[in-house]
């Protein structure tokens, strides 16, 4: 195999294939990027078995082929040639020499025909949504998500098409996130788990314009994203996912209405007086027009009012600093209104089309804090 | 103790005394920061016992007093108060009240007669220098000190003045590294090593300007560095300095002028190859025009041309390519030139004035790579 293409577009496609390359794994060949050059295309593709990327760059093949090769050397070396033509060139003894300018590299690959190759996709059904719209609703929701194994759906978000609107959602037995984003094109309804580490990984790689689309196909068991000249292959996560719908409730006792930054700046200087692991609660006294937030611990105590506008009941409950730092930093609206019940219920933070719920649980607290 | 000042000026200095906070520490007072309120200005001081800085903020004291508080909560709260005024208060059994518009904390201080107060030093002589040369001259020495404490000396800079020039040096046993600079104002000569560490809070702290100056003064066992409104006040590490003099000789057999941008580049890329604690060294051939730069590491090989001009012998020497790069990279001229004699002896890259000097000893290869 020959091969001559920039080092710009070289790099670009070796960080994309890269978010599939695994950490640790038994099987080195899975620790390489394959370079695919055996068409009229050069290919980059890297695999761990779950997520798997394959990208096309730019270039001329001057012999066709194919090799693998160490992921982490490989992407080392190529960003730091200097930005002019590369040249990578393999011997029957697998050799690969990379040249660029004056300097010559000679690392051994492994023979491409021992990678394992992305899984070909029978496409069931598909939808279309900006690259913007994904890169955001994954910031959005994806915080939400457990990172214990003990209960394999957590780990995921569902994705579920209903009447043309994709809701994503994800929770962890103390709160719920989910956002509404409307399809443009009539499709059928649909429910998947995507796994938590395939959404991290390509929200890296999308570049968030608007105008650039993700076309999202699935089948039973997989999902694939095609974007740019990149296709991202994941499987999904088995089973039947929560029914978040029993979960959430339109009733409320006390509705709040807050500026956001304001509520958002008070819970994060409360937050100084916990230590890490330390389930110290942030208590919050809604009144009439203003609401108190108290936290006590051991380094010292805080409190502070911020002006609100309320309807309903005076109510005073805990929540855990973080769940409610989560949710108010991926909320854009400069308002934002809670609807509470009383102590023990959840506490839901929406909007009023409810492209947005985040429900948090509350938590006990010693009230005479 | 009562006084109200602003929160930036507060944060700011807070940012610069916690320089000298120590990390781990059996005295709980010296990891607070004191407030002094007790004259009419108000001062920072925190303190590790070798290391103290002491600094003025602008303010209003209501009530005179001070106070010793917790550095990390102390700053941590500071920095994430609104954009105001800020107030701290103590009460007779220690507590302070910190209030910035309508967030309220609490928490408890120390008495402040506790605290070591910073030294008083009787100033034998001083240098001045600006904040940009003192940070510049650390940036481009600081690299060559060793940190094991086996040799104490070898953690500290020397900062020798002699006929009016301040030359500044470091060593590890590897290596040496010199930069000289003219002072303006005549002063007589002196010796002294001053702390790595010292050296290195400080220029987290040195503004930088070329127009701001500090004036160094020292004693026999301490050196005062006075700035903007900020003394930093450093024990000397005891003992007589290497006689680097003894080190240096101005012969060579090989001169080597080189694009310092191309060299550096080269031996970053050659590095890729070398796994850490892997000793390999990069192997440089020199001949006329052109040198070629070779490494060879279990994972590859690499070599690469680069064009130069030579004076003298041919010559093949092997370095430790990290201790190239780090002299490379704090020289800011375009070319740099190699003095060299033959492959046991020590390679000097300096320039013709002397401002510079960079040592570096070259190491044993096999010349059959």
């Amino acid at each position: 195999m020959k091969i001559v293409c920039n080092k710009s577009d070289l790099v670009k496609g070796v960080n994309i294939v890269s978010k599939a390359v695994p950490g640790k794994t038994t099987m080195p060949i899975l620790e390489c990027i394959l370079i695919d050059a055996t068409t009229d295309i050069i290919k980059l593709t890297a695999n761990d078995m779950e997520l798997g990327i394959q990208t096309e760059i730019a270039g001329e093949i001057i012999d066709r082929g194919m090799i693998a090769i160490d992921a982490k050397i490989f992407s080392e070396i190529v960003r730091k040639l200097p930005d002019n033509e590369v040249s990578i060139e393999t011997d029957d003894r697998l050799q690969t020499t990379i040249v660029c300018e004056k300097a010559k590299f000679d690392i051994s690959g492994k023979p491409g025909n021992e990678f394992a190759y992305l899984p070909i996709i029978e496409k069931d059904d598909s939808i279309a949504i900006s690259q913007f719209t994904l890169k955001e609703v994954i910031r959005q929701t994806i915080f939400s998500i457990a990172d214990t194994e003990s209960n394999k759906l957590m780990t995921g978000e569902l994705f579920e098409i209903k009447d043309n609107v994709l809701r994503v959602a994800s929770l962890d037995g103390h709160r719920i996130s989910i956002r509404k984003i409307e399809l443009k094109n009539p499709v059928s309804d649909y429910k998947m788990v995507v796994p938590g580490k395939t959404l991290i990984e390509i929200s890296k790689i999308l570049s968030g314009e608007a105008e650039s689309m993700v076309e999202i196909s699935y089948t039973n068991n997989h999902i694939v994203f095609e974007f740019d000249n990149t296709i991202v292959v994941s499987r999904l996560i088995e089973g039947e996912y929560f029914k978040i719908d029993q979960m959430l409730s339109s009733d409320y006792d006390t509705k709040v209405r807050i500026n956001k930054k304001e509520f958002l700046n008070c819970i994060d200087r409360a937050t100084l007086l916990i230590k890490e692991g330390d389930k110290k609660p942030i208590i919050i006294d809604i009144q009439d027009e203003m609401m108190e937030l108290k936290i006590k611990s051991q380094i010292g105590s805080m409190n502070e009012e911020i002006m609100i506008s309320k309807d309903g009941k005076d109510l005073l409950i805990g929540f855990n600093p973080k769940f409610l730092i989560d949710a108010l930093r991926v909320i854009d609206d400069e308002e934002v209104t809670l609807y509470l019940m009383n102590a023990k219920a959840p506490c839901f933070i929406k909007d009023e089309t409810e492209s947005y719920i985040y429900l948090i649980l509350p938590v006990n607290f010693n009230a005479n804090v």
